[in-house]
């Protein structure tokens, strides 16, 4: 509260307090804050402390704690970054842009290490899987889904994101062989015709691209 | 210990203690008792409790904490029954009787605790994460793999098993709409030639079935 007025009665600061540095400190120490705590124990101070600021500084950046959550979380996904760059080149390939993408993400131990975190705390706090719903899933989602030209493009961009949640799940938490250690690669060669079909195909119950007579149905 | 050795200087024991129903009612206790509490705060001495039993029978049917675990769990997946229900059909159909059947135990509020429970542990404990791995995941799925006619069958089995669980994540945890309120004949109708192509496909880089390699085999 009262971020703005400061100096007086305030809490002696360091100058790291300052400069436009701030900010992104406040970011990353969050990340890891929540990465190595999870949700629950994580606390405003906390992270005010790892990035070396006044606790006040990060609810003037961010708010609450959800909203901190969020922006963490926001960071690790970079919507702006991950959108045009899996689908800006068009319907071709999109399936294997978006495994490599996915998959790049988790093989880096920097990027896997937040989306963890994410996930545990979404798995087990109420509260974490409402910031997940809304703010990110919900944004990243809707912006793949807009650019599709299917069906229920956001119930296609879920389903495409269910399985690359179900991988990582498999792959880097509970580490069942041999997912665990193969080549990503094969994975996403195999993956990714999956992702293609969700995303492009108005059909996607023939897994025949053709006219002909689909399997189901 | 000394499970054997019963009477003599072991605190009283309640009638309910013997009979053949005691081990089933000592499961159903541990899997509310995950469900509920979690892996971490679930004891031996709770489950008992829950099951008015005595904690050294549950030691006696189970031994550890981590082997009632796996027997819970086991109960969930019921792989004696899964496993010819899924697959003693032959390859045809075997992607849509997959997916209907998880959808299937997901959909349902009394499998669907302990399974959200057993995932939740598996993310956040480790101890969870090893026996899920060692006694379920791995016998459910080389099962499943035997039974395959593909390359790296196991790997196949899990990929599919990847796209099941992330599903269960975002409809049933995380509940991003539309997936989460969606028709679940839909989503069978969407997943199931995804499964079918993993679990009987040699070669399913290519989403078209033509070529060479047929389906089934």
């Amino acid at each position: 509260m009262t971020q703005e007025r400061r100096g007086r009665g305030r809490p002696a600061r360091r100058a790291a307090d300052e400069g436009p540095g701030a900010r992104e400190r406040i970011l990353q120490a969050a990340r890891d804050e929540f990465a190595e705590r999870g949700y629950d124990k994580t606390t405003m101070r906390g992270i005010a402390r790892a990035a070396g600021v006044d606790a006040a500084l990060v609810h003037h950046y961010f708010g609450t704690k959800d909203d901190v959550f969020a922006a963490a979380i926001e960071v690790s996904f970079e919507p702006a970054m991950v959108v045009p760059q899996i689908l800006g080149q068009g319907p071709a390939g999109i399936g294997e842009r978006l495994a490599r993408f996915f998959i790049g993400v988790w093989e880096n131990p920097a990027t896997r290490a937040p989306l963890l975190a994410i996930i545990r705390s979404a798995l087990t706090h109420e509260a974490a899987a409402k910031v997940l719903r809304g703010f990110v899933l919900r944004r990243l989602l809707e912006r793949v889904a807009g650019e599709l030209d299917v069906p229920d493009p956001r119930f296609r961009a879920e389903l495409a994101a269910s399985h690359m949640v179900g991988i990582a799940i498999l792959r880097y938490v509970i580490r069942v062989e041999p997912l665990a250690t193969a080549d990503p690669e094969e994975i996403i060669r195999i993956v990714a015709p999956t992702l293609q079909r969700y995303l492009t195909e108005s059909d996607p119950d023939s897994p025949a691209t053709s006219g002909g007579a689909g399997t189901g149905s």
